[in-house]
């Protein structure tokens, strides 16, 4: 089909990567291997040599093995990243492939790479997932493959400053995850900018199955949301808490971005665009708090705010973005996803200096923000400094990294599209014909419409 | 797109709701805020005093947080009530943005106000989500929210007579939700009768892929039924004995669902709207005595005769209730919830009663039953009557509740569509143009049918 | 519709199966019912008598029940099984219906006659899943059930052979599942030898969305693999490990996949049917060793190879087969499941006989290869011998078992299609008309193709 009725080229800027992609696949993936193999080694529940680590831990029962504590909700977080994620981003009527399939490449990448620098994989690849949202349909897959080598590579060095040294809480990654890949895609996008991008407004939009496969992508997040928030806590009431927090405040999410979609337009029909992203907004918001004594009430607070500001998000930020700071931000991360994230850290910051020991118990305000060690004798008041400081981290490493990793990506070796050719899956996938539609397009000429022919 | 094909009209039956819409879901969000902030507190088991409420319990570890033993079920049932009933819907041709989206909105308000009443959110929401089956297509999404506010406190009424009153076991809800949520839709769907309603019937059925949509929502109900009927049971035996027995009488139902299904056919093709229902029918059905030693066998045979009766209810039972009752059924809830859910009031009342200490063991008969406090003198056969009394008070609280509730729906207030446009997103959504279909239509007029245009 | 478009004829080879489907479902869900009613009880963790039975094993709380410890992996398993086959095979354009439709009759059917012969019911009908794959859209339902029939006893002798008697561990399944199904489901194929499949042709590729339908399959089989891997393990590390490694296995595959297929293509495109299929080859090939120390770096040594050749097969095997071997292989399952199940079974076969004390030490060494009672001297380079000689029972099992039911199923009996009307659910499901399209048709029609009508 392709070649007929949309024609790429080998010319002035060519889309093919046969070379580049399979090279960085393959080189990238035996690194992986030799690194794996040098420095990564089952950890002691994992072990064979279980019996002994068992023994000296006082552990009594193989039933008391962590996983049968995290595994459930490491899965749910599998899910969020790779369906939640990729379904999501099949909205657009011909980048389905490329939503979902380069969704799918980059995680199994950024999570063994994350693997190595880190420990919580899943999570860690969620910001370079948040990055891909605004440069969707216009980068190629080995530019994507960039991105999430240093994406991942930061986002190490700075979970690394706000957790260890700032010692900041940031249960749901609020501020590690949302902030910095929220920012971190939109300065890549910002010096990838397309002026032409116009062009492709044909293929910028969705079609009615799309929208539909999009809605799978949408539940999967909003459902499983809880268990992202509340994964990497510690057991016991804290991990409770925070997947209460955020059940709640996504509920109170999804009245707030129904109503301001209705408002909006004339007639107040509800736009799939809200539906799909503001009503997720909530879950972001509370990430950081989610641990928190924010209360019930205080959880559908957030949220009510979210899906408020992130719809008006949507219908004037997006637009004055593109047009004004030359941002192009296909699925509209910024209001998903960077603004939540401030929102988010503003109100874990605010949580945490308003901590007291008559909400928290004397017990539970030490396990809560982990004063403990050599942060023994930090204050509630000092620690929502340093959740504000840890705030501003993650701004500057999204923005900075991202505007480096840009610049790299300017390069004119990646193979990307053209303006007039971005949101076109025929570029980097096989795309099948739609022969199905003859037989029933037939019947229809001859059963359903029989004015259509008489009236020629 | 809308203006020019589909007129909508501001005249005699306005469908705008830009005010009505965002006006209900402001208010009753500001309003479950407000109530949160009175009345909702954590837990034990999710506060911060979590250490104090340890130690009170002679609680050990961080690990015996009911969370670990709780949370994988919810989740379960978190995607049934979100992905579960929200894609079964989708199975119309134009309506699958109303179906999954709509069922989004219902369900996050639903919980909150459940949660204010009652613990179950999930499951409370579950009722109003199968009266919404009934009145799919043909209700504005504001009639929609004020069935689900009257739902789900007629639901707690409801609950608090047939468990706490009658002392009545109903681990899967097939009485309190399966029974009230059928009767309570139908009734509504009664009241709201539309004569003309045939009019709309070019768009009420499905195309090819929305009934590969519904088949997510059918297959998501049908793996996680196991977890609904289990996830409330007490722990120990009967909730594992509650997942076993939904399993095997979901496997029976398959296999009856697929035989009537072809029987009634001339050449014994299959029906799509069987397969996404029907086979559903003996989750609904083995509810009430999922936790009782039904026995193997007997799960089976719960399965075997329920997906039996609901296709024929699909083949005889649904075009009759819309012709002489004048009942339009849009997802035939009758033959997946009403029905079956009186069967299953049936089976758990005779289940009851025919308990013995020999099957169930002195301790076994106690706990099932939960035969203590005041209710510790009475017999298995008393039970079974109890039963049988709350599957009348289900019917009651649903034939009542949904009259009741659809005379305040036929105000000429909340935006729905006439006759003739039901089962349309048009009315409610911004649609998507369907422009991608243009590329590969032109493409099979010079390649597949060459015979089309020189004929003309 | 079907009649005058598709004709189906009661002729010479007739696809009615409205007395044959019937008849197969209750007769044997009869037979199932009576079984279960002979045979089956709860086991001592779900049955009433709970409490003596924890007395009897010293268990002491409720939350003990092995339940709690099973069940959200068995769910995972579930998903697997429904959603991941079934899904995954709704790529073709038009056998979606029968795709998912029948891969949930074969499921819930066989399950129950698992159940009676062996414990692992999920797990077992994964087989015969595997060999639907390869006769998908050529044979009727009918066909399908006595497949699945005769697949679940040849899997529970083959499984009583390789794990008892052989003693050889295979804790993902990859020679009792992938390398028997996958064989299982060649040799049918073979048996019945479609010659003229190609006047089929039209209808044997995918179109736009039913490739993104496929993707959900993929994903969730991807997803939960390391759950399907790790389900049956003894508790505690051995579990543990398996998940991690299968998880490895799974990442590397994604990346050499994608390598493969897009080196394959003239200007570097990827293939849909490599990235839905391929990605998925490690999970089988990690299988049997997943419980091992294969180490982090063995198993990302294991994906990479096997994303490789998996997609090499689709490339050259498959073709090669087709043409020289007369085996028809619609969904290419020798390059998913049976040759990675061979790698697996090599590879377990290898790790097993290299295990030393010092890498697994005393006690693991033991648990893990349960060296226990008559095998209490068995040594690992025993065990690896065993391994090899399970492997190739798997090979015989399939081959022989799938030679013998393709002759049962050449019968004239039980109303297949003709060669050219296969992968059409036309014959076999009540298609509905593709009305939706008349309105966007019309519609460009008007705006987006003026040419179309004023030149005719």
């Amino acid at each position: 089909m392709g070649n007929c009725i949309v024609p790429y080229c080998d010319g002035p800027k060519s889309t093919n990567i046969r070379w580049t992609l399979p090279a960085v696949c393959f080189v990238w993936q035996t690194a992986m291997i030799i690194l794996f193999g040098v420095f990564v080694r089952y950890n002691g529940e994992s072990d064979a040599h279980w019996a002994e680590f068992k023994m000296a831990r006082n552990i009594t029962s193989d039933i008391d093995n962590d996983f049968y504590f995290r595994y459930p909700s490491f899965q749910d977080v599998h899910v969020m990243i790779f369906v939640g994620f990729g379904f999501l981003m099949t909205f657009l009527k011909r980048y389905s492939f490329g939503g979902v399939g380069f969704n799918f490449l980059v995680a199994a990448f950024g999570l063994q790479w994350a693997h190595l620098l880190l420990i919580n994989a899943d999570f860690c690849v969620a910001g370079c997932l948040i990055a891909y949202g605004a440069v969707l349909g216009k980068v190629s897959p080995v530019q994507l493959m960039v991105m999430t080598l240093f994406g991942i590579t930061l986002f190490a060095v700075e979970e690394y400053i706000i957790s260890d040294l700032l010692h900041a809480r940031d249960a749901g990654g609020s501020m590690v995850i949302h902030i910095f890949g929220g920012y971190y895609g939109l300065a890549i996008s910002w010096v990838l900018y397309r002026p032409n991008l116009k062009e492709s407004s044909q293929l910028q939009g969705s079609v009615y199955h799309s929208d539909v496969f999009a809605m799978i992508g949408t539940l999967f997040l909003w459902m499983f949301w809880p268990s992202f928030n509340s994964a990497t806590c510690d057991h016991g009431d804290g991990q409770h808490r925070a997947a209460i927090n955020t059940y709640l405040s996504l509920a109170a999410t999804v009245l707030t971005t129904f109503a301001i979609s209705s408002l909006s337009q004339k007639h107040g029909k509800l736009d799939m665009v809200h539906i799909q992203n503001s009503t997720l907004a909530g879950g972001v918001a509370v990430g950081t708090a989610a641990e928190f004594m924010l209360m019930p009430y205080g959880s559908l607070i957030v949220g009510f705010c979210c899906g408020l500001l992130s719809t008006l998000g949507y219908l004037y930020i997006t637009p004055f973005m593109e047009k004004k700071l030359k941002i192009q931000d296909t699925c509209g991360i910024h209001n998903l996803h960077a603004m939540p994230g401030v929102i988010g850290g503003i109100v874990g910051a605010i949580t945490a200096a308003a901590a007291t020991e008559s909400v928290y118990g004397k017990e539970g305000l030490v396990n809560t923000f982990d004063f403990t060690n050599e942060f023994k004798n930090r204050t509630p008041a000092v620690q929502g400094g340093y959740q504000a400081a840890a705030m501003c981290v993650a701004v500057c490493f999204g923005i900075g990294g991202g505007t480096l990793v840009g610049l790299i990506l300017r390069m004119p070796i990646w193979g990307d599209v053209t303006d007039d050719n971005c949101f076109n899956d025929e570029f980097y996938w096989e795309v099948p014909d739609e022969e199905e539609i003859v037989v029933p397009v037939l019947e229809y000429n001859n059963h359903m419409t029989p004015n259509k022919h008489t009236d020629m």
